[in-house]
């Protein structure tokens, strides 16, 4: 990679935020990250950015790396009280990770925009790279599972991904824009775009559905890359392949590739899934067959590493 | 006191608090008590009623003995986060407490009023008695200090009560009713009215400057009785007597009594300024003389005796 080039990586939560955390590493400022904000929510009268938040703590060293999400350090004294006092209490929010939330919400109120704030939260916390969401309009996932609409949070979180689900829907999207401060935050062409290992379906496609999002990464002119999530035919967190299967799509990185055609010109596969690597290739899409499970930082910057080698060579063709 | 008979009780913060807990162990729900709500405001986007909070957790016998504020076992990660992430922390929110804030902003912004979110929190917190803001209009005390015009809050916490003050004014007083709800909240006369031994300029004429609340005492044809805050000279805890010097009164029951003249009937005035009965009663005041240090619920249960004693005998007469 050239010096000064920059990289582009879409992102939804924990997946997606080990990988960022990992392209930081190596880039710094000259990452952008551009994340789902489709899972946002408003609960007890606070703005939630579940994926945001994941990010941003992921990437300023401060997550829960035990628990998954969240802050390190956490203490649950306000959900202890809540629940006390007859409050929703299926959502958890941790005393520390309200800060976040009161201070977003107010800012908000006050007329801010969802990528002023997030500016603001990231400096406060430390962050090196640019996150950014996907758009300041309100787009939201409903999810469709027997003739019921679910909003996301009550899927993903209340429900714990039980219901069958049926369709997925962006409430919003048509009539959202792509982020401006997203198109302008680096001048020229970036060395890659990477669509890091997030649920493709509840992560990704919220963020391909904005009108004009994919034609402004194609105009980029980079070579795109996406990581698989799904490895051995399962997701390593989340529900992504109970979901692909529950859509009748086939549970694999060649599932992966299949989702992600027409758009992408190569995809990180898994060593365990090296079997895949022809039939992939048949499609059109380039393939690196690589160690995909992130557990340490190590394994984080590696795969960075890896995908950003990838892109070079894809750019070199 | 006869079988269903009721008494109002006026209170602020803390000195209130801990008789309106002594009548509440009398009374149950035969206790109105009429709260000010002037030293509310709005803080990170939350709306916070210290005095409503302070009645209701000491009545709920969850209040902080220990901190005279705020609740028992509270922890501090949200305001220890807040700090390390630039918010303003001047305002010490407990996290159990945010439960409260957070769950009463929610409600306030879906429409409902104070008086319902005050009854829907005294409810879960398992309160007796029966707690209704002082109006659910709003009334803000300000500090006149040096030509500065200093928002209730500012001057109490922020500044520490440190700015000499010259006026105090309620804003938007005399835009507000009394509260319908506490007029209607017992039918006939209640036994006594009790002002509570809170801030007589800060806590209770709040109270009283909102249009036909004197008048609404004085129509219930009831003792009116009010405890001095101030004694030997000083206060018990807050800036009562510091405010009273400054705004030239003389700092003690008598000047209590001075204040309150032409509306209540007597006052009770602490066993060290016994020599002030005479003088009191001169100015057609009717004085009882206890102990009106509360420092154990005992004292809090025998000073409440002895108020609804004297009500008695006021009302004999």
């Amino acid at each position: 990679m050239k010096q000064g080039q920059w990289v582009l990586a879409l992102a939804g939560g924990v997946g997606g935020a080990k990988l960022a955390f990992g392209l930081q590493h190596l880039l710094r400022r000259q990452l952008v990250v551009a994340v789902n904000t489709a899972d946002d929510f408003e609960h007890l009268g606070l703005h939630i950015s579940p994926d945001l938040d994941t990010v941003m703590y992921t990437l300023a060293g401060v997550s829960n790396k035990i628990q998954g999400w969240g802050l390190e350090g956490e203490t649950w004294s306000f959900m202890d009280q809540i629940g006390r006092i007859g409050g929703p209490s299926w959502f958890k929010l941790g005393d520390r990770d309200l800060a976040t939330h009161v201070l977003r919400t107010q800012r908000l109120a006050d007329g801010a925009s969802l990528t002023s704030v997030t500016r603001e939260l990231c400096a406060s916390y430390g962050v090196a790279a640019n996150i950014l969401p996907m758009t300041d309009s309100l787009v939201r996932t409903v999810v469709g599972s027997e003739d019921q609409k679910i909003p996301f949070q009550e899927y993903f979180v209340r429900l714990a991904c039980e219901p069958v689900v049926e369709t997925i829907e962006f409430y919003g999207a048509k009539f959202a824009s792509v982020n401006e401060e997203l198109k302008r935050a680096k001048p020229g062409k970036p060395a890659a775009i990477i669509f890091c290992p997030s649920n493709p379906y509840l992560s990704i496609d919220p963020i391909l559905s904005i009108p004009g999002f994919r034609d402004w990464l194609k105009s980029l002119g980079a070579p795109l890359i996406a990581v698989s999530p799904i490895v051995s035919g399962m997701a390593i967190k989340g529900p992504a392949a109970k979901i692909m299967r529950e859509l009748g799509y086939e549970v694999s990185a060649l599932g992966v590739a299949e989702h992600y055609r027409g758009l992408i010109d190569g995809i990180v596969i898994d060593s365990s899934d090296g079997h895949l690597q022809e039939e992939i290739e048949e499609r059109g899409v380039a393939v690196r067959v690589e160690n995909t499970i992130m557990k340490s930082d190590a394994d984080r910057i590696g795969l960075a590493e890896k995908c950003l080698a990838f892109g070079s060579s894809l750019a070199a063709r």
